[in-house]
């Protein structure tokens, strides 16, 4: 059965992903694996816009974002998570799984950070070993404004690191790692990447590998430095999805051939369009400062809104994502990353007409 | 370009475990997804023999066998990891990782655990809270006699925890986890199991379940707690290798449709006959206690292993593992489990002596 699907994650896979996935098995210690997987992580060095190295796990994001904790951290180190919705808080839950205390900057959900108040905090908690910020938050429909973040964490504390979590962002929404001084980025490959879930990527500056080094927090399958030996030799530690990195490496082939700021643009496009379109339909916009890798849309006072994504599920075969904790039910989140063109919003959208203003149906 | 896997993970797929991944990607919140989810597990229970909960992660093996260590363990916890191989050598590593020194027992390669020297190792270290195992170890090609090793733990140490890692054996290698008295058993989806690499499972007994509840190590994205908690909603709790999910439920569903038995004595007699062509090829075999996953031969003095594999790979397309560690070179490893067939095996067998022999070639 065919589904449109308009989730921001798993997203929709160009048809020569679905191809690559079922070409014949490799095996992961050939030099057939290891031309897809070194080419494929020199094209993640180009979609994230840095010269520094590209590591590769298999893992979901949420293993990439533990890996970020653990390879830069000790014990008693500070650190300050900035929170603009459920992904910025699992960085802080992470972070006290592994006996550490952070800091917690909130933003209100739907506010992107704001650089005054991240100002304060800085000055307020000297000494932090790293700052840890989301790019987009899919939770929320937010972008972060990266450069600016970074520019204030450097002036008020030059020596820490700057993380961030572009799960939901990279190969979607404009990032720039090295011009803006970003020390390490975690992304997945299952959103702007264009590739099932199950692989997870991390970028590194100079300076945070000095951190990986130093850092003493336990870490075994994640530990960045075992990754590193094994990147001359063109492959991994461990057995990695061999068919996701196929899937991956056809997947970046398509980006690079379309070239990364026409991403930026054409997801750019999506969102303004699906922002204009909802509101012509009486509805207002849940974020703030909103990204373009999805549009969050409040739903009219009275709709359950767990029912009506279920109904246009299982009616007609779109997936429309909810809320998130205390948003479930009050918010839909039509996403536009990777491979969602203008026709599945569009269905998505009459989807949604047809059931919030049924006279006009 | 199709090639012959003959070896231990990745192995070959079945047509239908193919046709799964080149499905409509599904979202993993939805009710389908939830579905084939529970589907795959209810049958790993099956091939595992439990009545117990079986876990999913999207991780190499590697991953799961960390999952162990952080899990059961607590700072100053005494634990015993019997080796007998590379991989049997890895519990230990990832143990050290996370500030523990285990008591190692080591079995010369090629051989199997002694029950005995086992005996004595557990007499001479009181207290310990769990004894890990090898089902099987692809490095040497021996299996283990689990049933037996667990009854001498149990009678020595009734509360330690058995501990096994049957990533290469579950699904080929007769395991009997509930009849046997085995506490923790984790596997990989690429082996036995007939899924491409990307997925790792575990299966708990409920005095394990116990251990996991009181366990201090630090843990995030393998703490089986949030995974156990998100059971009931038929769901992971973060965003799963969808794909592979896919193609492990089919795999699981043609081993459940052949019979589990069926399965084990296929690969026994394909294992039977590797080693007797070996034998009459004049070659020997490196394990005194072979295994039916996998036959390691030695290759006579003077060949150079890594040409030979390479060769062969390069000019026939067909893939044989070599030695691992200090037997890089000197043993060639024939996988017999899943989807690997007997015309495969037969392939590689004589493309060796083509080049073992090559007056009669």
């Amino acid at each position: 059965m065919d589904y449109i699907l308009l989730t921001p994650g798993p997203t929709p896979l160009p048809p020569s992903v679905y191809k690559a996935m079922s070409e014949p098995i490799l095996h992961h210690r050939t030099s057939e694996f290891g031309e897809q997987f070194s080419r494929a992580l020199e094209d993640l060095k180009y979609v994230y816009r840095t010269k520094g190295e590209v590591l590769m796990m298999t893992a979901s994001g949420t293993g990439a974002m533990e890996s970020a904790v653990v390879n830069l951290l000790s014990p008693g180190d500070k650190a300050l998570v900035h929170q603009t919705g459920a992904f910025g808080e699992r960085f802080t839950k992470i972070a006290r799984a592994y006996g550490l205390e952070p800091v917690v900057v909130d933003e209100v959900w739907g506010h992107a950070a704001d650089a005054e108040k991240l100002r304060a905090a800085l000055k307020k908690n000297p000494g932090l070993k790293a700052v840890f910020f989301q790019h987009t938050d899919t939770s929320t429909g937010v972008v972060n404004d990266l450069a600016g973040l970074a520019a204030v964490v450097r002036e008020a504390q030059p020596d820490a690191l700057v993380v961030v979590d572009s799960i939901s962002g990279l190969g979607a929404e404009e990032l720039e790692m090295d011009a803006w001084g970003l020390d390490v980025v975690i992304t997945g490959s299952q959103k702007g990447l264009m590739a099932p879930p199950g692989l997870a990527f991390a970028a590194l500056s100079e300076r945070a590998w000095r951190a990986v080094e130093a850092a003493k927090l336990p870490r075994f399958y994640f530990d960045w430095r075992t990754m590193r030996r094994s990147l001359p030799n063109k492959e991994t530690p461990y057995t990695p999805a061999v068919t996701l990195v196929a899937a991956q490496a056809e997947a970046l082939r398509l980006i690079r051939e379309e070239g990364i700021e026409n991403v930026w643009k054409r997801t750019a496009a999506l969102a303004a369009y699906t922002r204009a379109e909802v509101q012509k339909m009486g509805l207002s916009l849940f974020a703030k400062d909103p990204a373009d890798i999805l549009t969050a849309v409040n739903l009219p006072a009275g709709v359950d809104g767990k029912k009506l994504i279920k109904d246009i599920r299982v009616t007609e075969h779109i997936s429309i994502a909810g809320g998130q904790l205390h948003l479930d039910g009050k918010i839909v989140r039509i996403a536009h990353m990777g491979w969602i063109k203008k026709a599945d919003v569009d269905a998505g959208l009459k989807a949604l007409a047809k059931r919030l203003q049924p006279t006009h149906a």
